[in-house]
């Protein structure tokens, strides 16, 4: 049974072009022959374009999860002392898997739909100063808000030179990222979203300090061992078999991303962040996030307005209007629903979702 | 550029048959929604069924070596005694992933190209009690030997009713593993070989044993925490996001595979590693295995003949006869070489790789 393809708009999985399931059939190669080593080889260099680095980039075969999984075990030791910023439910999970590790995770919160405060950020530190790093992610895929990464580093990494972690899962290769510019140590990514490939692979960028913390951190690991991947990279193999599929399709998405430039990319997803905020605000909805500065351009988080009935409403939008939104995350769960606009995506798409929120609103009680 | 098909002989990745990759480009789909509910559902009781197991099954998003990842650290804790029987490079690295977890591993090895002997695990249960786990690699991807895991199990878990591990990679889907018939506790495998899918997902299999271990076990873990797993697939969802387009491809696969029944899986591959083994012998080469019961119906692997030289004989193969074939591994390289027959493979396939195999040996001084 065939799969029917709907206006997917959630925030990952996107939809994928035609061009990439094209590229995604090519037939198995030998991961440790020459076709490979052009491959791995092509795909690591343009990604450290996108990532806009000089600092070592893996490709990893897991979720984005898995990504970031790998920036803490090959950074940190148990009972290292490490801050945490964190504004919805993307921030917290990353924040759980410190905990899961053992670390001495000092949690910062902010309110869902808000911004993380670079001078709370700054408090923290001065107070302690036995944090070993901070962990943030730049884009909070539940609540549609891009933190101000900049400012976040210019205090972590300016003021207090401390190890800065980035979860960039929705936001790299949408929005603007500059790895080396904003002096990010290590920073990790998904494959299903700016990249309109399906998931299933993770980057991950790795800078001197990263490689310097990694010498001292005593967390176990193997399938994630960045060191292992380094060493086989030399050889332009990885260390298990990779995702070959994926990686296929990535080439050509790079090589479309590159050619369309980096400005470009970031102009879209900016233009059709903001035609979704006007779209949805012209309907009489609220957003999430009132801080238009800070509002996300890959994914929008819109309240769901008192007295309707969620559930039904995203349910029409599915089964009538073939249009599949995300709900809300943890504690917004019932209380907002998103639409995903990064990736593959046009005016159209969005005028389409928009429209049918239009139909299917009334119907539920709006 | 798209990649051109080769006569793929490694031991994974397989070829991959048309079906499945038209199934992969299928359209993304909310992995949070009915369409997802649908995929996992079937293809996790359809894989049980594969398995011959009733024991929880998870599908994950990673190499097969994350599926072993998962296998140690639900079940173990720092300091455990682990026996870790190993005849060849994949068995020595199963251990390998036990000494990063911390864990008193205990290697009992055997020459690579022989099979493990059950009773020296016999020995080494009987002289000390303190083993929690043992564990084992069913089909020696290094050395072309399927263990007798039958009789490893009738010791391990039979005689002394320990914990057992098994890394099925190159075996489950192909030759007989009867999850719950043999008593396996874990059971861990890639999607890249019998299951004529790209790699890029782990299957495992967790007994109520292991469950019972993981109640105790301290191992750090959050990317393959199966209790995670379990939680989610209660809602028909993984934790993370799950390669998609694998999927797609896998219940397909799975499908095939049930159609065919799994006694003509077994038999196909019985017939085509005898096949292998027949003409290789006849082209006067020898066979690393000497012990025809357990010689691999997935894999052979071949001395290099003394006096040719092997690399340049790879290299004409690959180039002048469009057959790509797999080197040794470890101690292995450059002394044996390898043919994969498993998953997509015929025995026209494997007579192209013979008839080659006899234009390419004369020239290279064979």
């Amino acid at each position: 049974m065939r799969i029917q393809p709907h206006n997917l708009r959630t925030p990952g999985p996107t939809p994928i072009p035609d061009e990439i399931y094209e590229a995604m059939s090519d037939p198995m190669i030998n991961h440790r022959g020459p076709e490979f080593f052009e491959l791995i080889t092509e795909c690591t260099a343009m990604l450290k374009q996108v990532f806009m680095t000089d600092n070592d980039l893996f490709i990893l075969t897991s979720s984005g999860t898995g990504g970031l999984e790998a920036s803490v075990v090959n950074t940190l030791s148990p009972g290292d002392r490490v801050l945490a910023a964190s504004a919805g439910s993307f921030g917290d999970r990353f924040a759980d898997m410190l905990d899961a590790y053992g670390v001495d995770t000092q949690r910062i919160t902010f309110e869902w739909g808000e911004p993380i405060d670079p001078e709370a950020i700054r408090r923290a530190l001065r107070d302690d100063p036995e944090f070993k790093a901070v962990i943030v992610t730049h884009n909070e895929t539940s609540t549609g808000v891009t933190h101000d990464l900049q400012s976040i580093s210019s205090v972590v990494k300016g003021e207090f030179g401390k190890l800065l972690i980035v979860d960039a899962v929705s936001s790299l290769g949408c929005v603007p990222l500059p790895v080396d510019g904003w002096d990010c140590d290590v920073v990790a990514t998904g494959s299903q979203k700016g990249f309109m490939i399906p998931p299933g692979l993770a980057f991950i960028s790795f800078s001197n300090e990263a490689w310097e913390a990694q010498q001292s951190s005593t967390l176990p690991r193997f399938y994630f061992d960045l060191e292992e991947a380094k060493k086989y990279l030399e050889r332009k193999q990885t260390p298990w078999t990779p995702n070959l599929s994926a990686m296929y399709g990535l080439r050509v998405a790079l090589e479309n991303i590159l050619e369309e430039g980096l400005e470009g990319v970031f102009g879209r997803h900016a233009s059709i962040g903001q035609f979704t905020r006007d779209g949805v605000r012209a309907l009489g909805l609220e957003l999430l996030c009132a801080d238009e500065a800070r509002a996300s351009n890959t994914v929008t988080a819109i309240k769901m307005p008192a007295h309707i009935d969620g559930e039904q409403m995203m349910e029409l939008m599915r089964t009538e209007e073939n249009v599949v939104l995300a709900g809300g995350q943890g504690k917004l769960t019932g209380h907002i629903f998103r639409i995903g606009h990064l990736g593959y995506v046009t005016e159209d798409h969005i005028q389409e979702v928009l429209d049918a929120l239009g139909r299917v609103l009334p119907r539920v009680g709006f």
